[in-house]
């Protein structure tokens, strides 16, 4: 049994083994969670995706640092690795950045990797930043390689979710990267030291012009226009998704890509989207525990031999399986 | 209505209503779908996916050809096209293929957008693979592109899948397409007249390598030991990903392909694949038609306002959303 006053008063240790229990879905951590629930809804969430290779893992170190040093935040860090929906394996990059946040109490990193389906993997993150959320930490990262469904998951359940690129990557990728651009709410060209940064920079400021074509009006009356005009980044109701160079290695235009995220924040404030997004993420979540009690209790009520029987005359076509679901079902 | 006999005399016109009705999950589709379930389970499904930009469609519409032309199949393809789950555009590239093919009435394309929920889709796919089926249509081709958890859909749903790569797709795809490597049952390198191909080719039998480490014992030791030994490719328990190049835009390598693929389908068989793939196929059909029935059944029970009333209490972190469940689901 885990004790929640414990991670309320930030008990390391507590804390550890409940994410354990969290990630495998145990009774105790449910008990937990309903516990937690009301000391939840602080956090500010922030979704980091994009492909392998772009440096995320770097680039979300350099993030965790920048909120320790220079704003005191405390900063947990999930790291997800849908890697293989069939292997499971973990090849989550370099963990150097232990080396330079271990230590540090105001810092928690959680790497997790997938096990079967992508929804069980979007709860399971879910519930981990629920707990870090009610254990007091400011700022929940949660870092994901862009491998679809994952992307989408996770900008439901972020506040701000930033897309990774990095110069070098060809047409192809970009063409996949099209439908992610659209729940970027910041752009970043990581490795913005690298040649290519501009043709980068351009593709993504097209594909944003396709996403967001309102955007055309600043760019084309250029700063004389824009002066009369408000600032996208302040209207309450447009975001447009700035485009930030950061170089993760000496970290090269953080504290940049910080000002950003808050901007983002107060964005999300003033306009009232950080209450949708809480609305959006709580519905789904609400969605998913619903469909899995609904399976649990049918699986209890249809009796095995009942279901196999069943199937055994799918597979003979001698019923379909829309007429074995309405006798499943009554 | 619509009149399944029809569909099953090879009525083209009651065949295009019935797709659309199938695509929009209307309760003729589901009728004629009990009705057609009897009818099917005959029909070679063949996946087809990989990154944009390797000439997929193309691929298929040579693969087409050659089935009609020289195996005298009937073919069927669904080009899915997954684009971004946000917008439901379709950009289904060159529809050229309708100029060779159009006319012949052994032959059907149909373009499906997604709409929606990735799962859905899926869904609708294997509605119309199953409808194309009951028609006598030998060889169904489902074309996906390259966007995760699609893929994976593809392989659930496919005897044979085809894993299509052109060379100068640079580290990163490679990488991301790791994943992806693990449902291909026959690797194509697209658009080998190219440079690269031999790095592309390389590439692919390292992660071959990786994916089934038991080709080494082939590899290693080549032609000389591989005389005593079975071939991998009619070993009944054992199937290694062969690679073939094909210039889809001349048609080279499409023979080869294609005995490829019947070499696929001969080791399903002995081995007893093919029916282990149907049985997946269906319990995973079954699968996603009880929950469907579950929520709209749970939707039917609980009325509207006390589900909105419990939701408030969860946004407001007076309920957790597990306390909800157990209360909405008595």
């Amino acid at each position: 049994m885990i004790n929640s006053q414990s991670i309320l008063n930030g008990d390391r240790l507590a804390l550890t083994r409940l994410l354990t229990q969290v990630e495998n879905n145990t009774p105790a951590a449910r008990t937990a969670l309903i516990e937690l629930f009301p000391h939840t809804g602080k956090a500010h969430l922030i979704g980091v995706t994009g492909a392998p290779g772009a440096g995320k893992s770097s680039l979300v170190n350099q993030l965790a640092l920048h909120y320790r040093k220079t704003k005191e935040k405390r900063v947990a860090v999930i790291a997800v690795d849908p890697s293989s929906p069939f292997t499971g394996g973990a090849v989550l990059g370099d963990r150097v950045r232990m080396r330079d946040l271990s230590g540090d109490p105001g810092v928690f990193i959680r790497s997790m990797a997938s096990r079967g389906s992508l929804g069980g993997l979007a709860q399971s993150t879910a519930n981990m930043a629920q707990v870090f959320d009610a254990a007091g930490f400011d700022i929940v990262i949660i870092e994901t390689v862009g491998a679809g469904q994952s992307e989408v998951d996770v900008a439901r359940l972020a506040h701000t979710t930033l897309v990774v690129e990095a110069p070098g990557m060809g047409d192809d990728i970009q063409a996949i990267k099209a439908g992610i651009l659209e729940i970027a709410d910041v752009l970043v060209i990581n490795k913005a030291d690298r040649p290519g940064v501009e043709n980068t920079e351009k593709a993504l400021k097209s594909m944003l012009e396709l996403a967001h074509p309102t955007q055309r009006v600043f760019q084309h009356h250029g700063t004389f226009m824009s002066a009369a005009l408000p600032e996208p980044q302040t209207d309450a109701r447009l975001w447009i998704p700035p485009i930030q160079k950061t170089v993760s290695i000496n970290g090269k235009g953080i504290t940049e890509l910080v000002d950003a995220i808050a901007r983002h924040v107060q964005h999300l404030t003033e306009s009232g989207h950080w209450v949708v997004r809480d609305r959006t993420r709580l519905e789904a979540e609400l969605d998913a525990l619903i469909h899995e009690a609904l399976m649990l209790r049918f699986r209890e009520n249809v009796p095995q031999k009942q279901y196999d029987d069943m199937f055994e005359k799918i597979m003979s076509r001698s019923l379909s399986p829309l007429e074995a679901v309405r006798l499943l079902i009554r």
